[in-house]
Parts: C-alpha cells; structure tokens; sequence
C-alpha cells in the first residue's frame, strides 16, 4: 500500500456498487463512484414506467445526491472503456483513474442469444431510456390501430408479444393486460383496446422458475384470467419488424418486449481473464478477479455459487451482499485484520406481481400471493426506494392508478429527429 | 350544410384547440381533434420540466383521457402537411379527413429571426422533448465542470446564457439560479456550483414588458440578488457551439437557451393566406381566415387586435377564449341563429415567477409581487392544470422542494444513440 489514503474506484452505481460506496464512508479511502448515468435506476420498478405508471423520475435519483453527505466519496459521470490493471488505472473517456483497489459493478444487459439483430425490434429493459423507448411503442401502437382501417394491420398493432416469463416478463404481460382491458377501454372510439392480444412466451415448461411449481401456477392461471396468453415450452426461433417467429408457428405482432436473457458486461474482457457463457467474471471466494488481488467483481457481472452450489441469481439483494462484503474486505486490508471469511450469500426470498391485486411472495417456506401478497409486494418496493419523495410519490401513484384504473404517464415523447406518426 | 351530422375538425390540442371541442360537447356535431402529439402540455409550467423540478408527465395529459367522456370527440394521433380547402380536407400522414368546419390551433414554434442555424446550439422550449433536452444540458454541464480540470473549460461550462427577458426567460434564469446555488451546492467536491455564471440577454431596455415598469424593476433586482447577471438593451448577433458573441461582446458558455421570439405554424401556407411578420394569419373579426367562411384560426397562430387596437396576446386565456368563441359560433351556424358578435379578449392579468418566495402579478389594478404574489402564482398554476393527480402531485412536488431546496427529477437520459460523456 502507498504511504497515502488508499484510492478505491468503483465502476457503476447500481445496487451493488453504491452498497460498497456506503461501506466504505467511515474508511480512510478515496471513493471515486463512475457512472455512465448521472442516476441510479431502481430496475425492480423500470417496468412500471415502461407502461405509464410512473415517471422515469420516481424510479432514478441523482448519484451524486445519493452520496453527497459521504464526504470521502466522489462522483464521476463518464464512459469507462477499459482498464489498464498492471497500471491500476481505470480507462475512460475523460482520462485515467488510478485506483489501489477496483469494485467492478457493471452490471448485465439483455442478450438475444447470438441474435443481436432481433434487437431493434426487441428492445429489453434495463435503462430508463429502454423503459420510454417501451412506454412509446405500447402507446402508439393504439393510436396507430385507431387510425388505421386495415383489419389485419389493426390486429397486427394490437399485439404484444413479450419473450421471457421471468418476474420481468411476468409484470411487463399484466401491466400491458391492465392498460387495454381497464386504463385505455373507453379512450378510443374506432377499436376496442380490450380486444388486444397479449401474448407471454417462455422457452422453459413453466412460468417464474426461481418459484415453486404451485406459485407458477397461480400466476398463469391469473395472467389467462387477465386475458394474457401464456406459451410455455415456447422458443422464439427470429423477430423481425412484423413479428415473430415460434417454433409453434408466425405471430404478427407490433410491439415484440425482450425479457428473456442477460449477459454481462465486459468486465472480463477489461481485465482479460475468463468469462462464463453469461460474460460473468468468475470470481474467487473473497470475490476477487482470478489473478487480480486488488480487482473486485460483484453483482450481475460475477459468478458466484452459494454454500449449496447453487449460482447466485442476479438479483439487487445479491448485488448488495457483495458490495457490503467487499467493502469490509477493503477495509481489513487496509488496517491489516486477517480477510474476512468467503463471500456467503444469504437468500431472502423472491417476489414478483401480475398486477392489480395479485402477486405471488416467496420467503424460504413463508409464501404469500393474491392481494396480500400484493400489499406486501408493494410496501416492499416502497421501502426500498431511495428518498422519501420517491417513495411519497410512488405510493401516492399507486394508491391513485388503484382507485381510478388509471396510469399518470401516458406519454409519447419522440427521440429528437425521429419522424413521429 | 350537408344533411347529415356536421364534421368539425380540429388541428391542434392545445389551450384553444382543447378548448373548441369542449365547447362544442354538447352540439350535434362529429368532432375530429388532430394532434401530432397523444398529450396536451401545459406550456406554462414547461420550464420547471426543463429545470428538473416536475416530471414530463405532471405537466402533460393524454389528449383522449381528457375527452373520454365526450362522445361526440375522436382523438387522431396524426400529422398534418396540409389542407385543402376546396376539398373541404385536411391532409395528414395517415390519410385525409373531411371536415365542413376547420379550426386551426396549431400554436407557434420559437423563431431564430432568420437565423435557424443557431436552433443546435440555442435550444427554445415548447414541447416536452425540448424540455427533457434543456433539463440534459443543464446537468451535463455541471457533470463535465466536475470531470474537467482546465479551468478556462470549467468556466465556459458553468455560463448560462438565457435569450429572451420574457416570463420564459425569467422563469429559466430564477430557476438555474436556484439549481446552482442550493440544490446542487453540496453534491460535487471539485467545482461549486455557486460560482455559476448565470446571464439573462433582454434586446429591450426592462424585463417582462407585459407588465408594469415597477414590476420589471422589482424582477430585475430580485435576479440580480439570486446572482443573475441581468443584460437588458443587448442583442445576440450569434450563437455558436462554444457560446454568444452580444453586441455589447461574446460570452462563452456551453449552456444557451432560446426565449427570444416565436413564429406562428405554417397555417397561412396551408391556406395559402396573407401572414403577418410573426407567420400567423390575419383573420377576421369572427376569426374565420380570409375568404375561407368555413375555417377558424386561433390562439397563438391568429393575429388578433383587443378592442383598444393592441394585438391580443399569446398566452393561454386568449387562446381559450377564442376557443369558445368559435365552438359558439358554429353552433350559432348550424342552428341558424344570427352569428355571435365578433370576438372581443378580455385581459386577465400577467402572473410570472423568479422562483423561491418570489413572483409578480398584475390583473389590472390588482397588483402583487414577493412571497404573496408566489404564492398566488402557486395556486393559479396548480389550479389550472388538469386533472387531480397532477394537481396533487404538482403541489407536492413544490412543497417538497420548498422545504429540502431539492428538485425531483434530476435526470439525464440520452436520446437512443447518442453518445454519453
């Protein structure tokens, strides 16, 4: 160690990384958090903003002002291109970073399977840019359909096709259910919103995997029951501008929502050691790089098992855990305390909603769904905002859309230079 | 008239085009409302978008929520290119729509002056997607300001240039004002964001003409105590990528925002009627265009004089009196009743705010200015916008922000492909 206050550089600011960033504020370190957003985004709610029920506002709150009161931390918006680790630099595109210790919180982005050109007529969700991009075409594929005379066209608009029956893909197909039966029905006057047809595909035999089986069923029962369409043991074999292709056959569809799969950031390639089919870094026990002693890598970006063998799932909870654990390791180091036990994740549980009035809670043997599950669900997701504004406004939001049937961000917004109709 | 039900269309769903099809709820007429947009924005709380106060969503509302409930209402998401007016047709980029009356409300763009090559580097605001663009360079500034260490860079970056000493122009310069000195005084550890140089360029001798020298004072001390450095008679003769050349000199700044002047939409094109300097169409005193009996133009886009021979304003109250007037005076039409005398405007007042405490109100002799003018303006705002839930959440926002100096919705997204940093 240098004879100064040791440097730790944290790439990425999402639950991982600001959860290290926050075990670190008592240490005698320089934090430095790099972001490419000036937000930190909470993904679990994106997809509400993906279909107009919150502002991307409610959902993101300023890292800096996350941090502000942290007065060993500082925040930089920048694009890190790479890392020099014989130098212990962090490459970006504002000039170098020089670190005695790396945190590597890049995080995932959606994969397409080696299918990178589905991705135009795919989008995922992991930004709030994604979650507008979505917002606009759900919503303008009803304008378009009241505008348009064309039955077959009409029907084409009028489908949403979501890949993916993860707890992502399960929320997107009831939220998209919820906004043509109840939100838009009587908007229109040329179509009938609630004749649109949602269309849930999952290549796997059953919805929600990470749940037991009697939960995956309450959950397709009640998506048929809210007019989705459930296709398990569906692959999706191409997606193009029209629609999709199955292996059970053509579906036209306007609207085509990815939520089938991950990959990791290139944290692996930055540092040049070996990644796992997911792009995962694999990492030691203390969640050190291989070959890396001062590079740590934690959240969706590593690939850990738990104490049963079980990969950890990519979940924020996880992401946290990690960030905690490498941030006690940091400060052991420093002070010269034996380095603590290997990295144990510890699972709480996993949650998931199919809307108004219907989730689906498991905490090991303690499971919940229905309404109760879904009060739980959301003071859950209330509690774990960050700020009590947001969580003022989600709540008031929710309470509302709950009242009236209704979504208080309808809004079409143009990328600038994009032709609207 | 033709012996069916009569096809009113309108273009446009601002304050006057909205304001038309309410008024003709009740007439046994088809109404078509014609928008490139879904939503209706309300433009006078835009700048608190731009600034990162509100979300796009408080200040916006599905056009076909808010005539749901009007049955005789068709909503069509569209974009006009033209009309034709022996057809009796509105042309659009979906097809034609007949009408046998014609309002056009299309409102008006910011205008250059001639010199549109300065719109890249001097964005106005006016739709939504202007706002989320301004609230972008605000913060980016600030974020490259941290990042950058050439002093000379950090200067140019911090510079706001504002054109225009109109109640835009007031609003924007009190509120990056406010940004700079507390919402963001304690978030970054390289600049302070209090050394922001804040500049308002008015070409006439006081701020707000539209009201009364004593006000103008009173707005121009309290900017210059909040730090704005105020430049009335002061022309911009450029706008550039790296800032302003005035006549009084050239200021560098990376932010510059337009709030100069506006030009009417191209309705006198499309009718192929007389403009005046500012596009719009000089209509008769029914407001119906020139030789077109059957063709209204209101709001921002007519040039209309008050009874005293002074031009009538182009704010929100006259483009919805003239919205009425209209829906009356068709009704008058069809039923064969004589038709309305012609339209006179009647003047409410002018209400602007400098931010924080401060604010000036004129209606008529009614006069106020400080923390009691503030306030008035608060609840006319927030009374005037549609909806509950936006009223609600409006409301909350600004009393969250009064109380923690914070503004909610410090968000930078990207428009999808472009590059961060």
């Amino acid at each position: 160690m240098p004879d100064r206050r040791a440097k730790v550089v944290i790439i990425g600011a999402g639950f991982g990384g600001l959860e290290a960033a926050r075990a670190l504020r008592k240490a005698d370190v320089d934090v430095t958090v790099i972001d490419r957003q000036n937000h930190h985004c909470f993904q679990p709610l994106l997809y509400q903003v993906a279909t107009a029920a919150l502002s991307p506002a409610d959902v993101a709150w300023p890292i800096r002002h996350i941090l502000r009161a942290q007065k060993n931390a500082t925040v930089l918006m920048a694009e890190v291109g790479g890392v020099d680790a014989a130098q212990k630099r962090v490459r970006t595109n504002f000039g170098d970073i020089p670190y005695d210790f790396l945190i590597i919180a890049t995080g995932a982005m959606h994969s397409y399977f080696g299918h990178d050109e589905w991705a135009p007529f795919a989008p995922g969700l992991k930004r709030i840019e994604d979650a507008t991009r979505i917002r606009r075409s759900i919503l303008i594929a009803f304008e378009r359909a009241e505008i348009m005379s064309d039955a077959e066209e009409q029907k084409r608009l009028l489908t949403f096709v979501i890949v993916g029956g993860g707890a992502t893909g399960v929320e997107m197909a009831g939220a998209i259910a919820e906004i043509a039966r109840q939100t838009l029905a009587a908007d229109f006057r040329r179509i009938d919103p609630r004749s649109a047809h949602i269309v849930l595909v999952e290549a796997g035999p059953r919805l929600l995997p990470a749940f037991p089986p009697a939960q995956s069923d309450y959950v397709r029962d009640t998506l048929m029951q809210h007019g989705v369409t459930v296709m398990t043991d569906t692959m999706v074999t191409k997606c193009d501008a029209r629609g999709v292709d199955l292996n059970s056959g053509r579906l036209d569809a306007a609207t085509i929502i990815w939520a089938a799969g991950v990959t990791a950031s290139p944290a692996a390639q930055w540092l040049g050691v070996e990644a796992d089919r997911a792009g995962r870094v694999k990492v030691a026990p203390d969640l050190t790089a291989p070959g890396h002693d001062d590079v740590f890598v934690i959240g969706d970006v590593a690939a850990v098992s738990d104490s049963s063998g079980k990969p950890v799932p990519g979940i924020a909870p996880a992401a946290k855990q990690m960030g905690q654990y490498v941030g006690r390791t940091i400060i052991a180091r420093l002070v010269g305390r034996a380095a603590p036990k290997p990295f144990r994740y510890m699972h709480l549980g996993n949650l998931a909603t199919i809307g108004r009035r219907a989730a689906v809670v498991e905490l090991g043997r303690f499971r919940l769904r229905g309404f109760i599950g879904w009060l739980f669900w959301s003071v859950a997701h209330v509690y774990f905002l960050i700020g009590l504004r947001n969580r003022f406004i989600v709540a008031f939001s929710w309470l509302w859309s709950y009242l009236t049937f209704q979504r208080g961000a309808r809004l079409i917004t143009q990328p600038p230079g994009d032709t609207p109709g």
